[in-house]
């Protein structure tokens, strides 16, 4: 059976996992393909001897070593990060190696450099893994929904920062000490700035948009709101308004600009993306002519997201042993027509908003308020005034038709530097419709 | 730039919205691609005409004189049903030419003699259009879950049965009433056995089982029960135990035996497959390296359903032109390793289950049943007995703990014939876990 030798850069959870899957499933991929998968050798940075299965297997300190071996077909990336996950993927394209890799902040920060390199030396790049986990996400974009203009995606893509809100729906209870028992579990990072501020979720959105719309996106390019700010409070608003509050990756197509935002957001608890609870992904597709897609899974952990490494693993060993190297362009367009497109400005945004303004209880308040917002366009559907005691500070939640974001952002400077408000209004946008 | 020549046979619903999508979305799969794919001829039985865009196309009314252009790349069948969709595929195969078809009634019971004969032919089948419409699930289950044991499938296959079983659910209405105005709006068809009677959902059961285990099956495998029996009480007792009532197919894997089955189903409602509404589809699948995936969309559909088909046209179009044919095996193991394995009879399910008996009130009556029930090892979880009035009909409805599906054929024989009930107690079988 004809041996498709793999080299991995990085042994650890995600490491180690792609291996164990390569291992347990070497029988069934062989029954599936007519190809048998090696792990052939391990590079990390201290010398060290693998657990078993894989006691056996070399393990390399230097990224030219393990790269001179010309037996060597595909170099799978996963220690994560800018560097050395940057020099180490060059250098194996460099030397002629096909490279799978989970780095969605590598991917997103320096993706254009690495798939050139990779074109010129007609390798491919795998990274399946690099959104969603185990969902076959990049696979259907690339393949499944080819005869589509994406008209909008939406995603549900860190797990921890839904797992934190999923809690705190669940338990009422606050994000410092929802947080706090996550990274007790092992759930969130010790640094959980890029899952719980959105920078995760953005990494991930701007590959999605790349290979959505076959242009090159920027990190930059993504309005970026994390949940570290939301309150028991407004997820139980919230709730009495219908919503779940998610953080969610909303990118929609406008044709010559398109929308890139990573933001919390109140989606209507009969949206599919509503029950999507704990640690799980999910991303929503609006396609032209499928209409809406939604794919489910596990977002991360160390199986699912070997399940997927090991996906783009077989599907480049199949290539290679059909001599079809690139048979799909890796940012599924032809390199060539990836071109530029406008990034809608968020000030251009139109939606329902919910505000919760923290106001001096006493008469003409709720008047002053809503006199503000009507000068500015924009229209109350309901209003939650609750816990009324005079002269403390009391919320005020409000639920609005579609309004604009340039519009809202002067409404709420003006209502902010009133003396009747005490703390910054709380405005988180609401998803409408299915695209 | 390159032209993939193709074929449609049926130019009906689908028939056209596959032209149409092709037509539509040609310039953006060229940039995809590098491939033009271009509809040359259509086989009618009739003379005719096609409407614009497409009037110059050759309408062709021989299947012979359809094959013989040996110029057409591929043909895709979408006239449906048995016959003559066989005698054209089989044609269309022994002439040299790629096959892809939505047509999951021939393939669940044909699928073996059409793959060989492809297989020997040396040519493509692709039928991703004929699970789940536009949703991509078999190349989801023959690429992105290469590297998994399937464990479990349950899906949500048929958009008409779940159409009606969610108005019912929406509006209490009865099946018929429901039914009715589904055809009248065009929702069902003017025969809707094999959508309601669950036949159609067990066709794609049978696709999806032999793709996930690489397993031959036959439909006299799967045990099909359908929702025509399914009234408004039992949907609003099922919602007062926290359930909805779905049509769903479920296949477990026990490695030397597999469970083959479609019926209605109690689905506790903070499960994914309990939220998917109106016509939609969805599939669960469990890996047992991925965990739980659900994959959703429109099962069927003119626009949709094209899109599947065109995507299996471009899958097929990019290996004619890299010169890697089946570079993937079509039903996602190498023929030579799709094998025999035995289904697990029905009588050995073990599952909780939702009874409403029909009984004459009176004293004693539930001692009488319950007592039965225990003579069978079924425990009671919950009782619901509404409506007393001596003397008449009322309904007992239970939701039982794990029993034994022998067992519960057993008991409602005996309550079934006892002179307090006056009609076949309804049965209905209750998910549990997520596998």
């Amino acid at each position: 059976m004809k041996k498709i030798y793999v080299g991995i850069i990085g042994f650890g959870t995600v490491g180690s996992g792609t291996a164990q899957v390569m291992y347990d499933q070497m029988d069934r991929m062989a029954r599936r393909s007519g190809l048998q998968l090696v792990l052939k050798t391990v590079l990390e940075q201290h010398p060290q001897t693998l657990p078993e299965p894989f006691a056996d297997i070399p393990v390399i300190t230097s990224i030219d070593e393990f790269c001179q071996d010309s037996d060597l077909d595909i170099v799978v990336e996963l220690i994560g990060g800018m560097e050395p996950a940057l020099t180490f993927v060059l250098k194996a394209i460099a030397a002629g190696k096909h490279v799978v890799t989970a780095n969605k902040a590598l991917l997103s920060e320096h993706g254009m450099e690495i798939f050139q390199a990779a074109a010129q030396a007609n390798v491919e790049v795998g990274f399946e893994a690099s959104v969603g986990g185990g969902m076959p996400v990049i696979k259907a974009m690339k393949e499944g929904l080819v005869a589509n203009r994406i008209d909008s995606i939406m995603g549900i893509l860190n797990g921890t920062a839904n797992y934190i809100l999923s809690k705190m729906t669940n338990d009422g209870a606050p994000f410092a000490e929802v947080l706090k028992e996550a990274q007790d579990l092992g759930f969130a990072e010790a640094d959980p700035t890029y899952d719980v501020e959105g920078i995760d979720t953005a990494h991930k959105l701007v590959i999605l948009m790349t290979m959505a719309y076959g242009m090159k996106v920027k990190l930059s390019d993504v309005t970026i709101e994390g949940i570290s700010k939301i309150e028991p409070t407004d997820i139980s608003f919230a709730k009495a308004f219908g919503h779940r509050i998610k953080l969610l990756a909303i990118s929609r197509n406008h044709g010559d600009h398109v929308e890139a935002r990573v933001h919390p957001t109140l989606v209507p608890e009969d949206h599919l993306l509503a029950s999507i609870g704990g640690p799980m992904n999910s991303v929503h597709i609006h396609g032209d002519m499928v209409g809406d897609i939604l794919i489910y899974g596990a977002g991360a952990g160390k199986m699912p997201t070997g399940s997927a490494v090991v996906a783009d693993i077989m599907d480049i060993a199949r290539n290679i042993d059909r001599g079809c190297i690139n048979r799909v362009p890796a940012l599924s367009y032809l390199p060539e027509e990836i071109g530029e497109r406008a990034i809608t400005p968020l000030s251009h945004l139109r939606c329902p908003y919910y505000f919760r303004f923290s106001t001096v209880d006493g008469p003409g308040v709720l008047s002053t308020i809503s006199g503000i917002l009507g000068q500015h366009n924009i229209s109350i559907e309901s209003v939650i005034q609750k816990g009324r005691e005079a002269g403390k500070t009391v919320p005020i939640v409000m639920h609005t038709y579609e309004a604009s974001e340039a519009e809202v952002v002067l409404a709420l400077a003006e209502i902010d530097a009133l003396d009747i408000t005490t703390a910054d209004t709380v405005k988180i946008r609401v998803l409408t419709g299915d695209k």
